[in-house]
């Protein structure tokens, strides 16, 4: 599928990298998430599963507007159904609230669902969201511009959900009188919430797994993304954080000169050597999002949920940066160069490191992208202080600025807080809020109980989205607690629906 | 403002006349409710009204598609404000969910918001519904197309709720803390429900009175409306319906003749003489409106909301229905004259009864045939039986293909249950449905309590949103227990949002 993305300001389009630069910040766990559809692509099983999932693939004709009649047309939403272990009536349904990429990766990436399925008698149907993976609304036309791209939103995904679950429960035999779950991850777990909250009749619950709702304006503080990332860092060995944040100054001395900048590019191995000034902010910025990503997929086991990685990966970059402070510019960022490739090498097989790989124009990166730049808009911030990364402040206007340059489309702010109610989750019930205190979109999660039904579970030890993992014989108890609680809550769910009127 | 309504089929448009002679059965309420305006510009006040009311007027900027980037344009969405009575942050907002009409049109026709406003210290807001009054998204050009009806939908109209609410609470000195409820009749009491279900975070309860919430495809029979319009009239008078019923086919013996046409003309006094067997249909779907309008406002006191009638105005109606089975067909529509004229000309002005005026293109009328011919499927049929009317199916079919040639749109029959959850609204709180025994929309509304929460009450001698208008020492005790309940409720909820965190 090409990707013809015309920016629409009369002063010109703008790179990709620039739009990077600037939208890092918003997307990175978004971004990485979809990088990592490349990475796994023909590799699709994650190191711990346990067997290869068995699925048939379906698709629905959807209304490409589900909220106007002006756009009649339909388009083919592509989902995965695993029956294999339903109990029919008795058996509730899981359904996954696809996010922003190819949902035959979330499904290969979702364990939790499929080792529960024989337990719950469950159905597993995993559902694409609309513009990512094979469900395109204009086929190879739905990025060309701001008017094909006019239908991604969450409100036509969740609609999108609704309406599947309903033709589910109308034409699956035996689907009828099957309490369907929303689960999801990241974003998808704010689907999951959403949904549940948007359309309580088609789903009796959620479990919304480390879902940053929110990560909106006025929310939270710009700055506990970051900062939890950085206690990672400090947690995960000596003077580590400390590090990292003298490199900054470090890499800025040493790019100064183009010998140094010749030096930095021999010694991180760059595929495309450092040739300027910017290439040098460009550098730092992959290195932030680089500790960034580390900091989320910091699992205890070996694993390759973004990139093959040991066990406890922070630790593993952090063993190359505990210098105390006489250490030179030279030692420090050499001792830098080893913590990245902890990341980008862990196999030993990349022959050097590709700095604009984050910048890469994969679909459901701008996809993203374009959501963010309408309405997941998600200020993040660093002051230096409380976290490890020069400060940069959020700056909505400059933000807009761009979306407008990109895409022609200028983000809503408050619009979010409206349609999804903010922090007033009061009014709500059966929904779970599963959070890691190593993920940096916790601080945009639910981690406090709401009500008896729309709780907090809180894995001290856990990464983004854990719970929803293969179970592993290095879990920490935590997170085995935690699945097991969300299995009962499922099961408390489904015993509500059957005594429904 | 011009209406120019282009219709889309090849085949070419179709008569207003004809649309209504199909419509007639799904939009009556609201045709009636539109055509009302007409009759009491310039008379606002209601027989039953104690003193003027007193607002101000302002208008919000408003996205004019909340759910899609591309169209960024805004309109202005008219307001009413009155804050005399207001005790700020004590005091709640009684928010009025304007429906397919103007808004100072309901403004002025729901006295129990005026008469509570003091009792609770509340504050009085009277949002108008876009598309309807001074609420153009385009202006002139608003009716002009399918592409500028577009965001004529629900969906729209709560977001612009909700956005309209929360920039009170943001800008109004003093409203920040203010609980917000949502009242509504009719067409806006549905949407009062469904704001309380789709943003609970904005308003703290609804008041839905006479709302069809399930007159959907499925829900509920479809000849209940009709009906409970017979029953009514059974009920006002000995023979009355059945009297009714044998009219028709009298008018059809009488109508198959040149003189028999000129006869029904005089007899009726009809403004434009009965000319050919189409004539005499349309005649028949005209009088059929009338019943149903006049169950619907069957008030016991003398009222004008829709027109200038007198107390119980069926059983006025009825006294000219009472003949045995002997009588003539003459003799019979002798008597079914005199009784539309109950109807049509209680003040004794009026020269000649204009059977076309229920189609009369007005604004609203358009905007309420546009909202039927997508989101708002409302099924209703009658089997010459259980009513008193001619047997006539309900045909989706044939439905659809009039809104294709009409605006060249298709309604979709269960996207309505998809996304307001049909018959399912346990998970909801916070929700009083009103209803009316002798009105036949409580045929579609709750009737039954849902949850402690989610309530149903019913008025057995009321008519259409009863409780919503001036009290009158005419009223029959339940309507005043039922306002009082509803005001309980009210402080409910007050008490409960403030003690929420």
């Amino acid at each position: 599928m090409e990707l013809n993305l015309k920016a629409g300001s009369p002063g010109g389009g703008m790179s990709a990298w620039k739009v990077v630069l600037l939208l890092v910040g918003v997307q990175c766990l978004h971004v990485v998430a979809l990088k990592s559809q490349l990475f796994t692509r023909g590799d699709a099983l994650d190191y711990s599963s346990r067997k290869a999932v068995d699925y048939k693939t379906f698709y629905l004709n959807q209304k490409i507007d589900h909220f106007g009649f002006f756009e009649n047309g339909t388009f083919k939403q592509r989902y995965l159904v695993a029956d294999q272990h339903w109990h029919q009536a008795g058996g509730p349904i899981l359904f996954y609230t696809g996010n922003e990429g190819d949902i035959t990766w979330f499904c290969n990436n979702t364990g939790f669902m499929w080792q529960v399925a024989e337990e719950l008698g469950a159905m597993l149907v995993f559902a694409e969201h609309r513009y990512y993976g094979d469900s395109m609304p204009f086929g190879p036309d739905s990025y060309s511009d701001s008017k094909h791209l006019n239908y991604l939103s969450s409100e036509q995904a969740l609609a999108d959900f609704a309406v599947l679950i309903r033709e589910l429960k109308g034409s699956w035999p035996g689907a009828r009188s099957s309490a369907v779950i929303a689960v999801g991850g990241s974003y998808g777990g704010m689907l999951a919430a959403w949904l549940r909250m948007k359309y309580p009749s088609v789903v009796v619950g959620a479990l919304a797994a480390s879902a940053p709702i929110w990560q909106f304006p006025g929310m939270v503080p710009c700055g506990d993304f970051h900062r939890i990332v950085s206690q990672d860092f400090a947690a995960s060995g000596p003077n580590c954080d400390v590090n990292i944040r003298r490199s900054w100054g470090a890499i800025d001395k040493i790019a100064s000169t183009a010998e140094g900048l010749a030096w930095l590019s021999g010694t991180f191995s760059l595929c495309a050597p450092l040739k300027s000034r910017p290439d040098s902010v460009a550098f730092k910025e992959w290195l932030q999002e680089t500790w960034v990503n580390l900091a989320m997929v910091d699992y205890p086991y070996e694993a390759s949920f973004l990139q093959p990685l040991p066990a406890w990966p922070v630790q593993a970059v952090c063993r190359h940066l505990g210098f105390d402070s006489s250490v030179s510019d030279y030692k420090l960022l050499q001792g830098v160069s080893e913590a990245a490739r902890v990341y980008y090498n862990y196999t030993g097989t990349t022959a050097c490191l590709n700095t604009s790989s984050t910048a890469t124009g994969s679909l459901g990166f701008l996809g993203w992208y374009y959501q963010a730049c309408t309405e997941m808009v998600m200020p993040l911030c660093t002051d230096g202080v409380q976290d490890m990364f020069e400060p940069q402040a959020w700056d909505f206007q400059a933000f807009s600025d761009e979306c407008q340059a990109l895409f022609g489309v200028r983000p809503r702010a408050s619009w979010a807080e409206t349609q999804y109610g903010g922090k007033d989750l009061s009014a709500h019930s059966n929904i779970i809020f599963s959070n890691g205190g190593l993920d940096p979109w916790s601080g945009g999660g639910v981690t406090r109980n709401i009500s008896d039904s729309v709780v907090a579970i809180v894995i001290p030890q856990g990464a983004h989205h854990l719970d929803l993992r293969y179970d592993n014989e290095r879990d920490p108890p935590a997170v085995r607690r935690a699945r097991a609680l969300e299995v009962d809550y499922f099961k408390a769910w489904v015993r509500q629906a059957r005594r429904a009127p």
